[in-house]
């Protein structure tokens, strides 16, 4: 049988603001990937986060960002290679703290939004990131975007590595995204989704915007829960992996 | 041979922002105390703060505070029991991520300013401050005041306490120091300030500010670094004890 | 005729954080009072919403607050006079500056959560915000909860002062609300409120909870827009007014 | 006579945070640029630096930064042309607030840091800079790079523009100055600094790095004060300037 895992972005709240269906998203995944303070979340709500997801067994990542509250660190920040390393520590520290706090063991480490996409393309910053993780804890494994400058760093740092793939996104012939600026970048269509999907997961490849069948990797796929369609897609995608004996697991489980 | 901790507040700068003689104090001392990023301190300089006192040799501490850069984390906010619970495990979870990733040990919890004034009288407040460390890691030493319903607090949770003592501050006779907006709060004869730290070391008993002898354990002396002055006070403060032959070591050793 | 002026809290969002239905609340009120960025509310938010509030017509007022987003200012902080005097200058203006970037004249002043409570008990600290507003602009408008040490406070200093009820909370015999801790502190009678805000307009009274008639002045009414329960509220409220043959005008219209 | 205006940055400072010899470089200044609470600066710096400058008679503009206190301002950040206005238009007016409220009024607006350089290069961007000022207040002259977008965007828009000119760095032949990385970028000789900005004064141009003669408009020269080193420059640069009959006033002046 083949394994994937789902993750989705969690605790993005902030005091008395409310993001996410947090609740609600936990029945279609294995990991989440929990904000840190810096993009979004606040201590009160990564606590909260932590022990829901423990409580529901589910595996979970720090999800570090850019300090950008106001622009929910989705806006490039030009921060020093040294800054990115310090910013990563500190943020995988403090969500560790709570895991560890509960009776659980931190899985993984996504880097959100910008942070992500630039890592995905600079080596010399996703190397960073990656010594940093690495240093925290060199147990926890590096999940980045599938095939990616990001994922080869944090492979070549020594870590393991958990591939990242979208379900609604194409892909260019690189293996990168196609922006979501340009037409065609996000499929809406489920049934095509699930067909590629499917592709990666069991045969590793996928079918880039221009026609061309590329390599593909996929451990985990990026599930979100912003609203009710999401959720819908991620019960609609669930449910056709399943019927196409396709079993979901955390990233743990992989290692062993 | 008697045994004293010296500890002193570090990494209190922010981004280009610089305060205190970091370099210069740590000749003085056996600990320190680490600003968290909360109302002081940011990820750059814990990484730097921590990667300097593990070269010199010094023990470290968590120092949080008060989510207050604004304030220096000097003024009362009126936070929940549950708040400050969130807000001490996300902060001493940064810090011990740093001191770890130097392949350091965290030795101790001192919370800071105003949530350090506030736990020394609110026993619920310091309930919550002690367990938070409590469930962060058990083997943290809390360092709080000498004798407070802090350090009460913290034993009652199960951790070991150091109790902290000052050399050049006034007492009540409850223990508490005597304000600073009151006459005779703080002593300005080196001399009167080493007989009362011998005191304290050797007798267990101090003169409080209306004469009476009240008993005060001593663990640990808090030493300040923020001019030339507070240093050279640190300077003779240590050589006076030293030909009392009190010696100077971490916290770390009163556990062994 | 008699009039009065309905006031609501807007621009209560952050980034890519959510709170309130602006567009909706607005069709209730004839004035509204913006968050400044401190305890809610970014300059984006800001400008949007002033620009919204100029199209729709409606009177508006800056709402100052703690610089507290973590607790969306509704934790005590224990700032200083001078501090509290140089937050409020610098937050109306912050929001002066886009009324009238946009063509528009600020209103007036209400000063938000924690520091609007503080305020009406603390006269030091109503005479300090009261100082900051006149020395800004001495034609804004002071509002604050009617018959306070607030309100005495602006009208001490100078400025016109706009007294502002609840319509659903009781007050206490000395013109303060009744703590939202305390049993029957909100009243869920749309009838009784209706009854009540009568009461306070025609006759300048309302019955305090422990069944005495006190003198109240109320020249605006607090309406609140956060969920649909609170916009029927409203939408009633203002409907069984006008049957009383009272009128809604903003608090401009009571200077001339 | 020929005259000149001299400006500093000043008012950086944050909570128990100090920077630069704001009382001491006043002395060699006619108008400064104080910060607005983004990249540095807090409301109770702001209001002690404004009443400062008024008393000395110093013109004042406002200093508008990135959202960026950890990075001071230095670090690109990619906000939208949108976001750029909103934070322009509300730290204007949070400074403007306080000049008015010491009967004084605001000068000029000159961004700071990295959103000074960006603007340098970037049109539409200057071009919503000089909008934001141009809606807070068509009066307010804008400061910018010599020659560049910045200050072209500026004179589209129909605001007064200041020319800023360096006396101790190296332009390029475009008038751009040559980056800090590169050789020769900073001018140590201060006879050389006094010829070069003799010349852009009387002449109206000054050498580039490659040797060309270009053209430069100079209303006023940067000075800095961070250091004792920066103050002697300041000092010896204005005496040097005196001697060849230069005269110092505000910008104010060159508009009368």
């Amino acid at each position: 049988m083949l394994y994937i895992d789902l993750n989705c972005d969690l605790g993005e709240s902030f005091g008395k603001y409310t993001i996410g269906n947090d609740e609600k998203v936990l029945k279609y995944v294995t990991s989440v990937n929990i904000a840190c303070g810096f993009h979004a979340g606040d201590p009160v709500i990564m606590e909260r986060t932590v022990k829901l997801a423990i409580e529901k067994g589910i595996a979970i990542g720090a999800h570090p960002g850019y300090p950008d509250l106001m622009g929910f660190g989705r806006r490039n920040m030009d921060i020093s290679i040294h800054e990115a390393r310090s910013y990563m520590i500190y943020q995988i520290g403090a969500l560790k703290a709570f895991v560890e706090s509960y009776g659980g063991k931190l899985q993984h480490v996504k880097p959100h939004g910008a942070l992500y996409n630039m890592a995905s393309v600079d080596y010399a910053l996703a190397k960073a990131l990656a010594e940093a993780v690495y240093d925290v804890d060199r147990e926890l494994i590096f999940m980045g975007l599938a095939n990616s400058t990001m994922t080869k760093a944090a492979k070549d740092t020594g870590l393991n590595v958990a591939h990242e793939v979208f379900a609604d996104r194409a892909y260019n012939d690189d293996g990168t995204l196609v922006s979501r600026k340009l037409e065609g970048a996000v499929i809406h269509d489920t049934e095509v989704c699930v067909r590629r999907v499917l592709s990666m997961i069991k045969e590793g490849k996928v079918t880039s915007i221009d026609g061309t069948d590329i390599q593909i990797k996929a451990d985990s796929i990026c599930i979100h829960g912003d609203n009710s369609m999401a959720l819908e897609f991620a019960k609609n995608l669930k449910k056709k992996l399943s019927e196409q004996y396709i079993g979901f697991r955390p990233l743990f489980a992989f290692k062993s």
